[in-house]
């Protein structure tokens, strides 16, 4: 087998064998095939495309192109939850100890955020003491104890996701729903879990615009998930304005523990209450949304993710006392001069303007500022005077704040008529 | 400007600019650009496409990536002659010595052959003492004195062409008109002649199959070349058999210098009186083709060649004694055990079975036996009784004889119904 032939085939439009697709995967993580082959072969599958079948197969073979989790020394249904990324997404926090009450278990792995898109661990790691690199046995042992744990990545799970995503990152290759679900899933498999539940973000602050490809990517991980024996869905939410009201690290954690007290604000409690009831009813557990209100209200889901930050080694107390976050004393409130309804908002922008304060990487090789980001005062609908602040600025001496002003004068799109608050919920695909 | 930017531009079917394909080519010559951006940029372009003005940017950028030859020195109209590469071509032995009489000079770059296809180097070099790596002042000087010489390319010409063509060929993306025109047009350019002529081949031994591709990409290069001020013309070859009758090195050389003598096959005459003349009106020296022949006729022509090869270091004398030439003495007939006549020649099969007996290379390090080859007894049209040879090959011992054979059989296509012999000239285009 050739890769030339490979990636002529491919180029021409043809459909590429199974054999053919796991050639390349374990050619191209050993080192034979060489980058400039591969990025040829990437922008030939851009442009012409995969079909399920191919689809399954690129995903299945990146998942075995590394370590398979074992997750079976732990008991019960474990469940795996994926955000394909936003702005202010705080869910998993607030998801993972309102489920695991109802008995079902979450080792669940995340990453660091990059670009306008925060990253769970990133905001754990506010938490004074936090520690998110643990060993197999520590994760697990926390699973089994506490319901659930929340660890980075490690480094031998699916080498070729790695790789090929770092070359797709530099060869205009990411923007591709094959190559997109590939990533993605093959990840989910490595991971080990019975369940997976992706929550599809759509909107200006998502990767995906628009409604009819987001829930064209949702079908197709699903459809790979349950191919290869797994329970999946796909819950899809609004993006077109930052979840909840706090984009940042610290701010995100209280707005976490805050939602997990019941005072969350309406779009971040609705969005979480109902990505736990689609886990429960994916994996057959038998509850209503009120129960998991309920769960919240009792402040058990809460008392969890106490246990949760003890065990990882952080202070539990941040709980009740926000002070032992670091969060910036200095704040800037940033007013657009106009008065109206807010129409749209570039959430993107916003996200980008919350990076440049600091609490974001441009680079992987960027350090983050867990005392700075965003407090979003006001969101799609609400009315402006002409002297009311939109969001206010936590900021450092390090923060261009010059550039997130102009960044939030940019994202804020402020008419005449009044516009109708976006709905949060924008469906489920399984 | 970023070469992620431009990826992502020909990607999505835009048309770049000529700073942009200017950046392309300069940093990659340079190794700013690393190979994986580049072979998926080719990708985008082979899938995508260029446009005239993109393809005319792209072959002045890399005309310009080395030295532009400044063939000043030399008096006079300078002519250059480019064939895209067939099974028994050896026209350009044949064309430069006649034209030369009449006043045209031909400062000839040639390369040598890979694959099925010979190169006019390589056959020169079959003829014992000839040298065709000449500095500048030696090349000029028998242009000056002879009329034309025939030099392998130096180094420094076009290395953008080199450094994309290698990347091309790796990648699957050779066969894309855009960019074959440009890698051939920016040699033609650095070569710095006043006019080109083609020789664009199209049947099943050249690369271009189809009439209408042949057409399309001899327009294209026409356009770039009078776009940046010479004077172009393309003749259109038929290369469904093999041109002439020999198919080597030493045998070609032979064939060459009997068609000097005015002994040369038809076909093989025919499309090089015409070249001539198309080379000849193009300058605008108006002659007939019978004062072309007449040219062949009256030895003069002969008289050149022989000037030209002692010029280069060789014996003058192999015009008249071919016992000097290399040519092995072992030969093998083969007969396909059929009657009837030839209705098709897979001429890339018998060039490949030229290469197997040690006349051409597979890959660029191999070396060649100017003494061995293919003499074709039968071409299209021609009637086999059961036991007629269709071709004669010259063995060496190192020979794969039976692969040969085998490919000999499956080249030729015997049919019951009489055959028209092809026409040679398929048009021209100006």
């Amino acid at each position: 087998m050739r890769m030339y032939d490979i990636i002529k085939k491919k180029r021409d439009g043809l459909e590429l064998t199974s054999e053919e697709i796991e050639f390349v995967v374990d050619s191209y993580v050993s080192g034979i095939i060489p980058d400039y082959q591969m990025s040829a072969l990437l922008m030939a599958i851009f442009l012409r495309g995969m079909n399920q079948r191919e689809t399954y197969d690129l995903t299945m073979s990146m998942a075995r192109s590394g370590e398979m989790m074992d997750l079976s020394p732990i008991d019960g249904i474990k469940v795996d939850k994926h955000s394909t990324g936003g702005v202010g997404d705080k869910t998993t926090l607030i998801v993972l100890p309102v489920v695991a009450g109802f008995g079902v278990k979450i080792p669940k792995m995340s990453g660091r955020g990059l670009g306008h898109t925060g990253g769970t661990i990133d905001k754990l790691e506010s938490i004074p003491g936090m520690r998110t690199e643990l060993t197999k046995q520590e994760f697990f042992d926390i699973v089994k104890k506490v319901g659930f744990a929340i660890a980075s990545q490690t480094g031998n799970l699916v080498p070729a996701d790695k790789k090929i995503y770092a070359l797709r990152d530099t060869t205009a290759t990411v923007d591709n729903i094959s190559l997109i679900a590939s990533s993605v899933v093959s990840k989910k498999l490595a991971g080990g879990a019975d369940a997976i539940i992706f929550d599809v973000k759509v909107g200006s602050g998502a990767f995906l615009k628009d409604i009819d490809r987001a829930k064209e990517l949702a079908q197709l991980m699903i459809n790979i998930l349950k191919r290869s024996g797994k329970l999946s869905r796909a819950v899809l939410s609004n993006m077109d304005q930052p979840l909840g009201r706090m984009v940042g690290n610290s701010l995100e954690i209280i707005e976490a523990i805050e939602t997990l007290k019941g005072n969350g604000p309406s779009d971040l409690t609705k969005l979480c209450v109902h990505i736990c009831y689609e886990i429960l009813d994916l994996v057959h557990i038998d509850v209503s949304e009120k129960q998991i209100m309920d769960e919240i209200f009792s402040g058990k889901a809460l008392e969890r993710f106490a246990k949760f930050v003890e065990a990882q080694g952080g202070n539990p107390k941040i709980v009740e006392d926000y002070s032992i976050l670091p969060l910036s004393n200095e704040t800037v409130e940033v007013n657009l001069n106009k008065s109206g309804y807010i129409g749209k908002i570039n959430t993107e922008l916003i996200g980008i303007a919350s990076m440049v304060l600091g609490a974001g990487r441009s680079k992987k090789e960027d350090t983050i500022d867990p005392g700075v980001g965003i407090e979003v005062l006001k969101k799609i609908g609400d009315y402006i005077h002409f002297n009311d602040p939109v969001v206010r600025m936590y900021v450092s001496k390090k923060s261009d704040v010059d550039l997130a002003i102009k960044l939030i004068h940019d994202a804020y799109e402020v008419v005449d008529q009044s516009v109708k608050p976006h709905e949060i919920l924008l469906g489920v695909i399984e």
